[in-house]
C-alpha cells in the first residue's frame, strides 16, 4: 500500500495555516476594496499561446504543461517522436499550461473584455500560481499570488493611492515597514548624464546589488560591463547620497540638471511624496536610488516594502508600466501595479506572533456529550446559542469526559458547557472557562449574555 | 496577432461574478464556522497515483495530466513511444494530475496527517477541481466544488447537523428547499425482503429515475435486469409509498419487519428525524426511497436538497459512508458528508434575483476629480472618510464630468462627491445621490454620518 504523499514544492494547508491565510488574504481585500479595487479571477489553465514567451527562455521551460486529453499524439509525426526533444514536443502535445503568474492572465483579461471594462480599472486578484522551479526552503511549485493594478490610467494619484494601500495593510498587520521608492526615470536620466545611457540595464543592475555586495564589488561589476573610470567616479556619490527625502531629491536636482527625463522623474518622485505627506501615513518612505526591481518592465515609480523587524527580502513590491497589453495587440494600456508577498508575510506574522487572537479562534463553546437523553435536551439550546452567533459545537459521541475535555484543548475551545442529570433538572449550563478552569451554573441567556 | 481566449471550459469570473461568488462562499463559510467545521486547502496537483483508479476507467481519463517537467521522455523507451498508446505514455510521461474532485484529496490528507488531526475532525474545503469532460451548457472544465465532511465518528447527531447546516444556509441565501433523505440501508432491506438482494445496485439505479422516466419505465428496466414480475409488484407499493414521513416511516417498519438491515435503516432515520424536528428548521424534509446517489459509496443517510422555486438538479447532496481512507491503508475511517453545488447555486441566486444588495455593492462614494489643486486638497477628506470604512474613490484624472459620472454609473457607485472652488471656500462637500440626483452641501462631519 502506497504511503500518500503530495508532489514536491507543494503544501497541504491545516485549519491553523488556513485560518492565519484567511487572515492575510481577507486584511489585503478589505483595504483593496476600501479603495475601489474590484476582485477578478481567472482560470489556473491558461492556452500554452498566452503563456509561451512571456517569462524569456528559463521561464517557458517552468511553465507545467498539461498534456492534451483524447490523443496527445495527433498532430505529432513519427519524426517528431524519434527527435524526443522534450520542449518541441510539449508545444505540440500541450494545448495548455498552468498560469506563471497574475500578470499575464491580468493582460489577457483585460484585452478580452475590453468592452465590457469600465476604465480606469482597479483590480485585485489572489490566485495560486506554479512553477517548475526547482524546490527550495521559502520557494514552492505552487504558491498565491496577491497582485493588486490600477490600468489606463496615467494620473499620479495612482502612484499615491498605492502607497495608502501598502501603508494601511501592513499597519492593520501590526508590521512596521519602510517603503522604498524610486523611479526608472531617474535611472535613465543618471545613465544619461554619465555619459553611458546605452548602459542603463547594467548600471541599474550592478547598483540593485549595492546592499548585497558593497560598492567596490558595484564598482568592479561596472567596471567589467565597459563602463570608464569617469562614470565610475561620478555615479559614486549619487548612489551613496545620504540625507532626508527632501535633500536626496535637491541633490538629484541638481544632478540631473540637464537630462530632461531625469527631472521629469525626480518631479514625479517629489510630487508623490507631497501628496503623501498630506495623508496619515505611518510606514518610512525611503527614497532608495538603488532600487531597480524588474527594470525592463517598469517605466515611472518602482515600489519595495522592507519589514523593520524581521531580516526577510521584500514583502511587497510594484511599479508603473507602459505597456502591459501591447503583446496581446492592445498597445498604450499603461498602469501601475503591485504585488503582496503573501508567503513571506505569513512568516513575518509568524515570527512577530502578530496574529489576533480572533483570527485563530474556530470554535468558541463545546458542549460535552453525556448520551442520548442528554443530547435531544441540549439540540434546541444549542440551535440557541448558533442563532445567537455563537460558533457551537456538541461534541457527537457520549465519549469519557477526558477524551471530549482533550478535543477541545486540541481544538482551543476557550468554554465547555456540561449538562448532565442535575443541570438538566434545575434548568442550568455548568460552563467550564478552559483557560482559567473555573466553572459556574448559568441560564441559557446568561450564557448568551457571557458571549 | 492572435485574440487571446481562454481553453474551452474555463471561465474569467468579473467583479460582479466575483462579488456573487465571494457571498456565496463567505455565507457557507459562516455556517460551517458556526458548527465547528474547519478549512483545509490540499494543492491542485496531486500526485497522479493518488488519483488514477479512484474514479473508474473513465474517470481516469478525464483527469488532467501534467507533463513531466525536464525531460518527460526519460524512462520512456523507443517500444513505449512507437506504441503512441495516449493512456500508457501518459501514465510514464506524467507524475502529476489535477485533482478531479476534493473527497480524494480529503482522504489523502486524513491519513498523511494522520497524527496531527484531533478526530472527530470536521473539515470544509471549497477549492476548484478540474475534469476533461466535453464542455457544454452548465458543465465547465473547471469548476468550484465547495465540500464538508465530520470523519471519525459514526454518530447519528452529525447526521442532524448537516441537515441543519443545509437548512440554515439556504435560509440565508434566502432560497426555499426541500431536504430529500434516503437510507442505504433501508433499500438493502428493500432489496432483501424482494427477494433480490445480489440486485441492489440495479434496483436502486432504476428507481432512481422514477422522477424522469416514470414507473413503467422503471419496471422495463428492472425486468431488463432480470428482476421477477413477482419482485416488482412487491416494489411497487413501497416505492409509490404516499404520506408525512411519519406514515412512510410506519409502512416501512411494516414491510421491512423481517430485515433487519431494513429495520435498522428506519431506525435511524426516525431517530435523525425526531431530532431535527427539535430543532428551529425551515426546510421541507421529505423521506424519498427513489433517492440513491452514488449508491456504492453511501452506507447510511443520503440527503439531496432540490430548491423548490427553480427548476434545477439537486443544489447540495450528500451521505454517510464506511470507509474514506481504506484504499490509502487506513481502515475504519466512517465519516458523512456533503457538497454544496456552487454553480447551480448561483444560478439559482440569479433567477430568483436573491444577492442582497450589499453584497454586490463595491465603492460607495467617488470624489470628482477637477485638477491637481482640487485632488491635493481631497486627499486628506479622503483619508478621513476610508478611515472612517467608507469604500472611497477619486476619480483619478481631471476627466470631463461626464466621463467621470459615467465611471460612478457604470461601477453603480451610489454617490458622488463634488468639492470644486466654491466648495473649497465654504468648506463643504456637495453630495450627489446617484439614485435620485439630489444634491446638497455637506460638511465632512455629515457626509461620514451620512454612512
Amino acid at each position: 500500500m502506497q504511503k500518500p504523499s503530495i508532489p514536491k514544492g507543494t503544501r497541504d494547508f491545516s485549519p491553523e495555516e488556513m485560518a492565519k491565510r484567511n487572515y492575510i488574504f481577507n486584511t489585503i481585500s478589505e483595504v483593496f476594496r476600501l479603495y475601489g479595487f474590484q476582485q477578478i479571477e481567472t482560470p489556473a489553465m491558461e492556452n500554452l499561446s498566452t503563456l509561451m514567451g512571456k517569462y524569456g527562455e528559463e521561464g517557458d521551460k517552468l511553465l507545467f504543461k498539461i498534456l492534451n486529453s483524447g490523443d496527445c499524439f495527433s498532430g505529432i509525426s513519427d519524426e517528431d517522436l524519434r527527435e524526443k526533444n522534450p520542449v518541441r514536443f510539449a508545444v505540440k502535445a500541450c494545448e495548455k499550461g498552468l498560469r506563471y503568474d497574475l500578470t499575464v492572465p491580468f493582460a489577457r483579461y483585460v484585452v478580452q473584455h475590453r468592452n465590457e471594462i469600465h476604465f480606469p480599472f482597479k483590480r485585485y486578484q489572489i490566485q495560486p500560481v506554479w512553477r517548475a522551479d526547482r524546490p527550495q526552503k521559502g520557494r514552492y511549485r505552487e504558491f498565491y499570488q496577491c497582485d493588486g493594478d490600477v490600468v489606463g490610467s496615467d494620473s499620479l494619484v495612482n502612484e499615491v493611492e498605492l502607497i495608502q494601500i501598502m501603508d494601511e495593510v501592513f499597519r492593520r498587520f501590526g508590521i512596521r515597514v519602510c517603503i522604498k521608492m524610486n523611479n526608472r526615470k531617474i535611472l535613465t536620466g543618471i545613465a544619461e548624464i554619465i555619459g553611458e545611457a546605452d548602459k542603463i540595464v547594467d548600471i541599474t543592475v550592478a547598483i540593485d546589488k549595492l546592499d548585497k555586495i558593497g560598492l567596490e564589488n558595484v564598482n568592479e561589476e561596472l567596471r567589467s560591463k565597459g563602463l570608464p573610470e569617469e562614470a565610475i567616479e561620478r555615479l559614486r556619490p549619487i548612489i551613496l547620497s545620504q540625507g532626508t527625502n527632501k535633500e536626496k531629491i535637491a541633490t538629484l536636482r541638481e544632478i540631473l540638471a540637464t537630462s530632461e527625463i531625469g527631472l521629469k522623474g525626480v518631479d514625479e518622485l517629489d510630487f508623490i511624496l507631497d501628496c503623501v505627506s498630506n495623508t496619515p501615513i505611518r510606514a518610512d518612505l525611503e527614497l532608495d536610488l538603488t532600487l531597480a526591481r524588474g527594470l525592463n518592465y517598469y517605466t515611472g515609480a518602482i515600489f519595495e516594502v522592507k519589514a523593520l523587524d524581521v531580516q526577510i527580502g521584500s514583502i511587497t513590491g510594484g511599479g508603473r508600466y507602459d505597456n502591459l497589453t501591447g503583446v496581446f495587440g492592445m498597445e498604450g494600456v499603461s498602469g501601475v501595479g503591485f504585488s503582496f508577498g503573501a508567503d513571506r508575510i505569513f512568516d513575518v506574522l509568524n515570527q512577530l506572533d502578530l496574529y489576533p487572537e480572533d483570527s485563530l479562534k474556530t470554535t468558541q463553546l463545546l458542549f460535552v456529550n453525556f448520551g442520548q437523553k442528554e443530547m435531544v435536551y441540549l439540540l434546541p439550546l444549542i440551535a440557541k446559542a448558533r442563532e445567537a452567533g455563537i460558533r457551537t459545537e456538541l461534541y457527537p459521541e457520549p465519549a469519557k469526559m477526558k477524551k471530549q475535555m482533550g478535543y477541545a484543548d486540541a481544538k482551543k475551545i476557550p468554554f465547555v458547557a456540561i449538562v448532565g442529570e442535575n443541570e438538566m433538572a434545575e434548568g442550568k449550563i455548568n460552563l467550564k472557562n478552559m483557560l482559567t478552569g473555573e466553572q459556574s451554573p448559568v441560564t441559557l441567556e446568561e450564557l448568551l449574555e457571557r458571549f
